[in-house]
């Protein structure tokens, strides 16, 4: 039996208002505030803005986006259309150059007004709105199934600890690591969820514990380095996290204490899933050794206490966003298309054949 | 060769303007300050405050602040400086009832003044004096004595790793962990030390980054989630902590997160050094099981950021302010009888022989 969860979609389509309602994520978790978009300047402003962040978000964002304000414009024929499509690509593009699903989202939008050659405009406008339906659809069926199989993995009432946000909002529905717990939640699993706060930018904190907690779901935070005490007090059963990019050996790069999180697990024989779509495993990438990690501003580790300085002006910081979790301490690599265990090399491949 | 390096004391008796000089923690790090503390409202005042922090600087500010208000107090004879005295040390103890050093030093202050008995006014305030300068001198002789056997474990050139604050502002001078850190500095080591900043309260941010950075120290910040890919990245050599207490096997109770950190160098193969002068060691106490552990207010973690809350208002927290570290994972406890190595149980039991 399972019952319905209130799991936050962030990017909702209405068609009727020629609108995109989306949620305002700049503003959480002290207030939940969903805004309307209808100008390709109001798109533009919500993702370059951050009020819309993750990558498939951001994908869909786009798609519906340019599917909404190419609808509106009145065109004597397919090339005059295209025109203004193009028009609008190219201004959305600019909105967030570096994420890389805003390009692909953007680009598979064209591919298929391209692939309407010779259709009146009304033709094409409705092939557009079917490919952004498809994103967003296809999205949520590949978090749909990152959760049923992680779901297989886990039993009720088990404690499960996070690291960052892998969630609803930043995808269609469901999100990847989180997507389990609400399916759980769905089926009265009863998890109890520990959300590391995830410093500096907190996206534990602000957003892994405000959508669980919408969901009713039993989330409780805690500090990045509390990680340690609730494993040793047996208060964590499995560890779940997201990632940004898995090299062909599994070697896994994901949010900075990522790593940390996988040597406790591994200390105290707890399992640890990283959830993976298929997307984000690159198989050009030999191992996590060649992946460069980003480094940030030193005023994001500095700057996080009330109003003064939290560190001395002059300190230096380190300030990296991301590290590479051994491919060793990962216990399973789950992803829409089924469980990978080690050996990953060979089973990563495997994937793609 | 030494030279000097400005090893800040953070308790300074200038004895003959009848002040007490103390530097203001709380204002740290944005304001180094020192305050002139001459009356035993003063005094009360900056330890309730915590102007003062540390559990020996604490026992030193009471110790000298005891003495210098009883000093400037007339009496006709003996007994009636001891009440004055008394007066004053029943008062001076509420300023922090749990803090541990303060009665100690208070009450080690009145086993000097009841040796003296029979002697005259003077001779009894020359003796107070004495007690509370002996009172520091010794926390000093403890800290710069597990200093230099730290060094001896060490390196120049070497990356260290510290978590929370067991610093020179805590003690007399030197601190415990940090201990080394400053002889080294004085022996031109050039040591490169990576200080977590310890959430909730940041005292790695605001306190080691602040007190090493002023003694020309090479320190860089980083967050507790950071550790694991400092010492994956090969910047870390030894990691060296302080405590709050040893167990008897050489279990060791520390600010949170220090756990984490030595599971960590294990991972890596990095030596994990608790400094510990033996008045932590407790051999009534088996094992950290039986330690209780602190849970602290759920504000400390949730009201971190800025002045809007940086977690759903209702969200659970839980905040423990210290974890054990077992003793498996320890390389050595350096106190200021010299280094114990393991058998733990054997070699902490023969220190008090």
């Amino acid at each position: 039996m399972t019952h319905p969860v209130n799991v936050i979609e962030s990017v909702k389509l209405d068609d009727e208002n020629n609108t995109l309602v989306i949620l305002d994520q700049t503003l959480l978790p002290n207030e939940k505030r969903f805004i309307s978009l209808k100008t390709s300047e109001e798109i533009w402003d919500a993702i370059y803005q951050l009020k819309v962040r993750g990558a498939p978000a951001i994908g869909i964002t786009a798609a519906y986006g340019i599917y909404l304000v190419t609808k509106q414009e009145s065109a004597k024929d397919y090339d005059d259309l295209f025109m203004k499509f193009a028009n609008y690509k190219a201004y959305l593009e600019t909105s967030r150059p570096t994420a890389v699903n805003l390009s692909w989202a953007l680009n598979r939008m064209e591919r298929r007004f391209v692939a309407e050659k010779g259709a009146t405009p009304d033709e094409v406008k409705a092939a557009l709105k079917d490919e952004a339906q498809q994103i967003r659809d296809e999205d949520e069926a590949i978090c749909e199934a990152i959760g049923e199989h992680a779901l297989t993995l886990l039993e009720p009432g088990w404690g499960l600890l996070t690291h960052c946000n892998a969630g609803t909002i930043a995808t269609a529905k469901y999100g990847t690591a989180l997507a389990p717990m609400y399916l759980g939640q769905e089926r009265d699993y009863h998890f109890k969820v520990f959300a590391d706060e995830t410093r500096p930018l907190l996206q534990g904190a602000r957003l892994t514990a405000w959508e669980l907690n919408q969901a009713g779901i039993d989330v409780t935070l805690i500090c990045d380095n509390m990680a340690s005490i609730v494993m040793q007090e047996g208060k964590i059963q499995a560890v779940l996290v997201g990632c940004d990019r898995v090299a062909a050996n599994g070697d896994v790069a994901n949010k900075i204490g990522t790593s940390a999180v996988a040597i406790l697990a591994k200390h105290y024989g707890i399992p640890f899933y990283v959830c993976a779509p298929s997307s984000t495993i690159d198989m050009e990438t030999a191992t996590g050794r060649e992946i460069e990690i980003e480094l940030r501003s030193a005023k994001e580790v500095t700057e996080t206490w009330y109003e003064a300085p939290m560190a001395p002006e002059d300190v230096k910081v380190y300030n990296p966003a991301f590290d590479v979790t051994d491919h060793e301490l990962i216990t399973a690599i789950v992803t829409e298309k089924g469980i990978v265990y080690p050996n990953y090399h060979e089973n990563l491949a495997a994937l793609f054949k």
